[in-house]
């Protein structure tokens, strides 16, 4: 079977390391001619809207993304003939932070208080409704923090609207949250659906660094709720593939921030980490195939390499350590690779985390 | 860094996709225009004596072979400006039964009483030594139970001699076993050493059908006295990479039966089922890498697909089972990919192999 891909970067690349055992042939298709599935699959390097290039996704026997910026249009015109998972509506609801937060208060799933800002004056008028703090960001295509503005007094607001204010935005609750927490669903073609374990996630300047899963001290409750909001979400979609929804958990209560129709960077765990990969069941979900189990083969944690790559022998040095590199060029504040590390219990997986950094230590300094 | 290897079957192929999250880059030689390993890594369709393909080989950073029928004499040619990883020496040994069984003989190896056999007097006279049964075996190019006969009577003696007279032969007594294991060794360039538990494997028309690991009731006596095995080997043969030690349990007795150069058919369980994979295991040992942990992570089975292959539904539906295709095509007795079920007990174990088992059997009423 052959499957297309939106995208090349390292989800793609995971996700054809995943689909060769299965006997899956991807075709990725990304403008980038060093993009990182490149290596492992076969990589179309062309404009999303190149017409050959389209056409040779649209002959493969279903098409998927990896990547969620990718034009709504092009997902729609390949629908027409070939079927695309998640569909192309998932898709645009989640390019857009306001249908996205419409989506999530439709089907009742709790979120930070939001409105739509389109001029200065409805900025003024969205801040004296919510109140300050609050979180002025662009409605598409932010990622990684970029697009994102904290107002804390009133003098922010005119200075957030001279850096931010030429896109639609909305303007969002300042959320006190204890921690970020990741909900990884998939959904197959036949409704089957499969939840992981919660993901608890630590940021480094708005980029992803440390994932744990599961997330500390979590509770079937927490898991229960969580999981209650991510089938709303696949349901009301009629969602296929892996389907990631970011949490801020406030007080006991879970807050959902922002989805990715994709799979994720905090369910990169799960390749060694769970009985089935996030890869491997987004692949099984497009395709109609059984899912595998979502259960974990231990504690595990997985920490990202941004910017520069680590020592490999340092990181394989350390007790069930998995190194993943995505081939990339080291650039500043791009993603290189992740290493995930399990260990029997919590305690040995702090240890082991401990060790991992460590090695990010060696590398910075030999900088 | 980039690694050549010669061959580029299901072994290259797994090799490639553990090498890729390392970071390394695999170039693999085989004259088959559709060798399996050309789907996930760079292909050279070329002889083995091709200079402009060697000379690429020669231009990696170390050379390792997935296939123990490569020629020596390329092996060696590789060596005088490359590092190749298990040596050429190594390599030899392993191709010829009579040096292998001398080799273990000179180490102390417990094997079935063997002797070279040039003639047919010479055949007569091994007869007479080692007495009736035996199997006659060529002492080149056998594999998969192939270049065998067996001697019942003395009427046999001719008849295999017609047989394979034309090639160097090696009689061996008969082995009377009660099953067969195989140990998976990894030496490291660096010295450091580690074995995978015992493995039980059983045949089917003399192709691997199943393995269990560990095997059924391993005791720490009998894989101590296997690791010793191993031990003598990898430290004679100064091994670097993974070698494959397959030996006959006969009344609490171990006979080492022949040894391959290389990851084995018998340690495929390993990519789910132990901490580090016999792939990326054998990459980090020719490398220099440190050595992964070759502990299980649960009770593992691997059965082959041999001739036609699966329904991969079927497949997936087994609980923790998980599904290795070589991108092959079905030919009669050709493997074509296998599959790995872990359990969390030797109990629950044999019920998935027998889930597992009936895929086969749904497979081969549906022909």
């Amino acid at each position: 079977m052959r499957i297309g891909v939106l995208g090349a970067g390292q989800l793609g690349r995971m996700l054809a390391l995943a689909g060769h055992p299965l006997g899956f042939e991807l075709v990725c298709l990304d403008p980038a001619r060093d993009a990182p599935a490149g290596q492992v699959a076969e990589h179309l390097a062309a404009p999303y809207d190149d017409e050959l290039a389209l056409a040779r996704l649209a002959a493969c026997d279903v098409v998927t993304y990896e990547f969620e910026s990718v034009p709504v249009a092009t997902a729609r015109e390949l629908a027409r003939t070939t079927p695309v998972h998640p569909s192309p509506d998932a898709l645009a609801i989640a390019q857009d932070r306001w249908t996205e937060k419409s989506c999530f208060r439709e089907l009742g799933i709790p979120t930070a208080p939001f409105a739509r800002v389109d001029s200065e004056d409805e900025l003024r008028a969205a801040v004296d409704k919510l109140g300050l703090p609050a979180v002025l960001k662009t409605r598409r295509f932010g990622y990684d923090g970029k697009g994102q503005s904290v107002l804390c007094r009133d003098a922010d607001i005119a200075s957030a609207w001279r850096e931010l204010g030429r896109a639609p935005l909305i303007l969002e609750g300042f959320v006190r949250f204890q921690r970020e927490l990741s909900l990884l669903s998939v959904r197959s073609t036949t409704g089957e659906t499969a939840f992981y374990p919660l993901v608890e996630n630590e940021h480094s300047h708005g980029i992803l660094r440390l994932s744990r899963a599961p997330a500390r001290g979590l509770t079937p409750a927490l898991q229960a709720t969580a999981e209650d909001y991510g089938r709303r979400l696949l349901d009301r979609l009629g969602y296929a593939g892996v389907l990631a929804l970011e949490l801020f958990e406030e007080g006991g209560t879970l807050l959902a921030n922002e989805m990715a129709p994709r799979v994720h960077n905090s369910g990169h765990f799960s390749i060694e980490g769970a009985v089935t990969s996030q890869f491997e069941n987004h692949l099984r979900a497009i395709t109609g195939l059984p899912l595998g189990s979502t259960a974990l083969r231990a504690s595990a944690a997985m920490l990202n390499f941004v910017g520069a790559p680590p020592e490999p022998a340092l990181v394989l040095a350390v007790p069930d350590a998995h190194l993943h590199l995505y081939g990339k060029e080291p650039r500043p504040g791009r993603k290189l690779g992740h290493a995930t590390v399990l260990a029997p219990d919590e305690t040995t997986r702090e240890t082991r985390i401990a060790s991992l950094e460590k090695t990010l230590a060696a590398r910075d300094e030999s900088r």
